[in-house]
């Protein structure tokens, strides 16, 4: 169920971004935006779709908040990559887009992403303008200097600190980094269904971490063919992870015990929040 | 009139940023979107302001949007600026983001800045969700890889090109690249008032192109002190401009043109728009 679903949104949010790029002009850029925006778990444009659902939403009206998301994630992921911040040449099993085009072209599709971003949210099918500035909103905070920018400019930090983070200090970090967005595309059904975000919101902020403590154990476990990008990084960087702050054990112990907090955070919503638990137990058992 | 208030709306941009980043936490990235908003000529927040008095709106509503277009305009600066775009180490006089800090952070910086942009323009205080919404998605448009970043593809684009552009290539790359951000700035007081945008958006459209061939002649006829950043680039790199397509005194006519065709468009106005006709011949008058 949860399976089928996530490939068939994720199909869905594909031909999306096909119709989308078809107006655009056949330039480098374009043809970064597309590929950057090509594949992929499409785990936070399934959490758009999923939430909406449980609140009723026309699904027409979840697709382009779907997109927005995924926009703004594959923005991040361009961006990461660059030499500047994690030098990465490799991202989904394919050469990252500083790589197959150039750094001018990855700057400037991660900044065209971003404003995408912005566009697809406020697109008028999206529905009452209450809605859409209060998406807009919401998704600037989520991913500006107070949301993911300060995760990532946290980590930054800690790459030059004298010593390595305390276990406060990452989780942190994540919350940035990688909640933020993960919280975001959960609370948006609700936010489309003009519904209380909290019990999504509660979720996501465990499924955000189990979802990150879950990278830090692919980064020791997983290799590269099967995760698509570089592992063991972290590790090689002498970085703390929730992995050498908690033990491999105990790390995969947190993050189940995140999942269940996660899956609690549903109660209020019986049954139909099954897909969500199912993708709580996903995130945990992924290998890339 | 014009330049007193240019004056007093820069005090009152740069007080509302003080505001703004004061409930930051102090990192580098903070400090570098601080740094990066400081300062300049502040003509895009001023035509928010402005066009705002025009059609009769609380200044206080307008003050975000005008903040919200200089954080754009200092994103697509700083970005820019980087190594991998123009490599330009002075702005505004000051190192640029990525010689003061780092690479990294002015990516992040940019990155942060816009998507601060998109937060401030959808806050509750600038009024109605309609227009929250309304303004998001035009700066999204006009900022994004169908506006200013569309802009800066072509300029990429023609650098590797084998014959310099055309007069309507270097118009459209100019209406992208500087022209989109001036003309948002301009049509949001029409926008926050719920009018008719397309006088302003007459006048922004002429205003552009005439900034732009502004911007070709002091590169030819500036020195960097004054203007405070590196001159004599384009000629250097064999660039085509409206200066080297025009010649020197054929840029300074069509660009007098324009500011009179900018005048004209806003006779709707009557009286009231004086001080936005001041600031058109502001733009052709300038030594920075």
């Amino acid at each position: 169920m949860f399976r089928d679903d996530l490939i068939a949104d994720g199909a869905t949010i594909q031909a999306g971004f096909d119709a989308l790029f078809a107006g655009y002009p056949d330039l480098p850029v374009v043809q970064g935006m597309r590929y950057a925006t090509h594949g992929g778990k499409r785990l936070r444009g399934f959490l758009v779709l999923e939430t909406a659902r449980l609140h009723g939403v026309d699904p027409v009206r979840a697709l382009m908040p779907a997109l927005a998301i995924e926009s703004i994630h594959a923005y991040s992921l361009v961006h990461d990559d660059m030499p500047c911040m994690d030098n990465d040449a490799l991202r989904r099993g394919l050469p990252t887009v500083h790589v197959k085009w150039d750094e001018g072209t990855a700057l400037l599709v991660g900044d065209a992403l971003q404003a995408l971003g912005f566009e697809l949210v406020t697109r008028p099918d999206v529905g009452p303008a209450e809605v859409r500035a209060d998406l807009a909103l919401s998704l600037a905070r989520a991913s500006g200097a107070q949301g993911m920018v300060l995760g990532q400019a946290l980590d930054i930090a800690a790459e030059s600190a004298d010593t390595p983070l305390t276990l406060p200090e990452i989780t942190a970090l994540q919350q940035g980094k990688t909640g933020a967005l993960i919280v975001w595309a959960a609370e948006a059904g609700a936010r489309l269904g003009q519904g209380d975000t909290q019990p999504l919101r509660s979720y996501a902020e465990a499924l955000g971490l189990a979802f990150q403590i879950a990278d830090d154990v692919l980064d020791v476990t997983g290799d590269a063919a099967m995760v698509g990008k570089a592992v063991g990084k972290d590790a090689a960087a002498g970085k703390a992870t929730f992995v050498s702050l908690l033990g491999l054990d105990g790390a995969q112990r947190r993050a189940a015990e995140l999942v269940d907090r996660a899956c609690d955070a549903l109660s209020v919503y019986g049954d139909g929040a099954e897909n969500l638990k199912q993708a709580a137990r996903f995130v945990i058992s992924r290998q890339n």
